[in-house]
């Protein structure tokens, strides 16, 4: 179940990165679940990671690793998390590290290792080294789109995405792919995503670029409010396109639209598979004294069960709405200039429900797939919009069968 | 459904209380949904109410009523929460007041109004000024377990319980019926309850004692993390026993052990009677380095949909746990000093899995109906219990059924 179409456009190969995904067995047989993205030399990587106190070891040694050296490959299995693994878990990354560095001729500080999964189990490491020849074999420009399958986990579908721009006669492309569907509440960056580039952009830059990206797409979503141990987003600029991004001007300018849009249509893209979802909703809180507040009461709203149950009802209750904006903890509110819009419809104004309200707006709006809940604050100029799904039985009937 | 035994030990009388519940037909037929508490004059009431910027009408009114006068009356309905109300429903609340002083030969001052059941539609207030007479006319010392009954909204259980104690020959009692089952983390009181006492408490004193109570009870509970728009919990005092707490000695702190314990039973009957409620969940966090990081914590785990899945599913899912714990913003943690126990099996310690733990062990604390997690931050000396419920199917249909 998902809502909405997914991302079908092609996928188009950024010139200096060839992937591969092949069965391992981590968890299933058969199933692509071990991932290799290759990054030609001399290419800018940026990556932000987590910021859950419980780091998985993966994390913390593809941290380590980004700051001795610049990546040539990311590695990334999906059927275990490799969180909550203590020493040995921290070992078991380095050792696959160390057996890609030996089979690719590089050093093992060139490779980031990402995991997704069940937290808690060893990693079998045996399954991933003896895979990591074929994924060498199987290095391919063209492969963006198994490589979305292939880190995949309680997703029902991939979410991948290109965009691309032609300057002064050079194309430059931007791929990328994502996951997640749970334990979702991205902070600095959602589950995995990796996203490429061919423009040219120096490593410091392309880290404020990537920030930038995240806060206004992977940082706005929440399915549970539940942040992963395991969360990683990266960025690699390869520089094959020859067009640089190190300066300003109208490249750039382009170019920042697109990245933007690519991490906001990948981050909207896990909301819309979420567990369980049935609804994707939008949550645009505005005119607000800040964006710390704004943000206050979108989380508020979007994190609400009981929001979320309605939500899955479609039922209009608005109610819970007040509520959950009444505990957002907004200083010296003055709940009679508040307005609640459902869609189109005008659910409260002046305190309570607007007089031009009818059950029959309101449940036209709600029985909608997509929604969209507005607050407008009136005290401010702030503006922020934060992405959500609904509360469904499914949700609770993967969470309890799922163990992640 | 509800978990482990309801309370059902006698209810005994307080003196200077008489109680009366009636069916109103505010929302159903022939359900007791208005409930009237008449107190003694001269008796000491303390209340407190819920902190959320939308407070109901009712609430508003009481807290004025409260700052005006020394109440005779409690008047409670359920079906119709009068909140998200505007001006009418400051104007219908009022109206419900006046209604009940001329028959009661009391100011309307003397009032205190509640209210619960669904948000946003007008209160009926014809039905419950023409129910009024026959309250009055029921008003009886025993009527506590009917009054308990007619505060129930998505309650499958009523909630009552009384504690006595004998003093230098003088009988002291207290009784206290609450209600609340889903919207709940209570934020200086619960959904609603009442306690009554014939111990003599000056009014400054008795607010004191109010507090201290719901902070270690109601202030400690939490189903959904969210928190109800009518929230309110009144204690009041007759002196009717001739036994005074005024001051320190033997009595007082019998007094105020027993009352204590009559509010975390109730707030823990509310726990129980949680809404789609499978298991009762104790968290206790211990060494922490100040309260507020241990109930971060512990607020953390028990609100996480991730955590609360899993315990509907009775699957020991440690990595939830910690991924939750993880997230919980403290400070300067040190991972490997954690440890985490689920009941008797030592589920984490040294940052990884326990090396004595086994998976039947987990399996078989998980399997009990109540559960106890405990976690040791090893890092100071505060300490901090939450209960809580879990997140199963029947959470869902409730929520998605009800329109509160």
């Amino acid at each position: 179940m998902a809502v909405g179409a997914g991302l079908d456009s092609p996928l188009e190969p950024v010139g200096g990165v060839r992937l591969a995904a092949v069965p391992a067995g981590i968890k299933y047989r058969d199933r692509l679940d071990l991932v290799l993205i290759e990054l030609s030399a001399g290419a800018s990587v940026a990556a932000t990671f987590t910021r859950n106190a419980f780091r998985a070891a993966p994390v913390r040694l593809a941290r380590t690793h980004l700051d001795q050296a610049t990546p040539r490959y990311l590695l990334i299995n999906t059927g275990n998390a490799n969180a909550g693994t203590g020493e040995r878990g921290m070992a078991d990354a380095s050792r696959c590290c160390q057996a890609l560095a030996a089979l690719g001729g590089v050093a093992q500080e060139e490779i980031l290792p990402f995991s997704t999964g069940v937290i808690g189990q060893p990693l079998p490491v045996e399954k991933i080294t003896a895979a990591l020849p074929r994924a060498l074999a199987s290095l391919q420009p063209g492969n963006w789109a198994d490589c979305a399958r292939g880190i995949m986990t309680t997703d029902t579908r991939p979410k991948a995405l290109s965009r691309s721009f032609e300057q002064e006669g050079a194309k430059v492309t931007i791929t990328g792919i994502a996951k997640g569907a749970g334990m979702i509440k991205p902070d600095m960056a959602t589950m995995l995503a990796f996203v490429c580039t061919d423009a040219a952009v120096a490593p410091g830059l392309l880290r404020e670029m990537l920030q930038e990206a995240v806060e206004c797409s992977f940082n706005r979503i929440t399915v549970d409010g539940d942040t992963s141990t395991n969360d990683s987003c990266v960025l690699a600029a390869t520089g094959k396109s020859g067009v640089s991004m190190d300066t300003a001007g109208p490249a750039r300018t382009r170019f920042l639209r697109e990245l933007h849009q690519l991490f906001r249509e990948l981050a909207m893209a896990i909301i819309r598979d979420a567990e369980g979802a049935t609804k994707f909703v939008t949550i645009r809180v505005v005119n607000g004294r800040d964006p710390q507040e704004c943000l206050a009461v979108a989380y508020a709203i979007a994190e609400s069960p009981l929001v979320k149950t309605a939500l899955f009802a479609s039922d209009p209750n608005w109610g819970r709405i007040l509520a959950a904006i009444g505990r957002a903890g907004v200083e010296d509110f003055d709940l009679d200039r508040l307005t609640l819009d459902l869609g189109g419809a005008r659910l409260v104004e002046n305190g309570g429900l607007a007089a031009s309200y009818t059950e029959a707006q309101g449940q036209s709006e709600m029985d909608k797939e997509e929604i969209v809940i507005s607050v407008d604050l009136a005290r401010g100029a702030a503006t922020e919009t934060v992405w959500t799904s609904d509360l469904s039985h499914d949700y609770v009937r993967i969470n309890a069968e799922y163990r992640t």
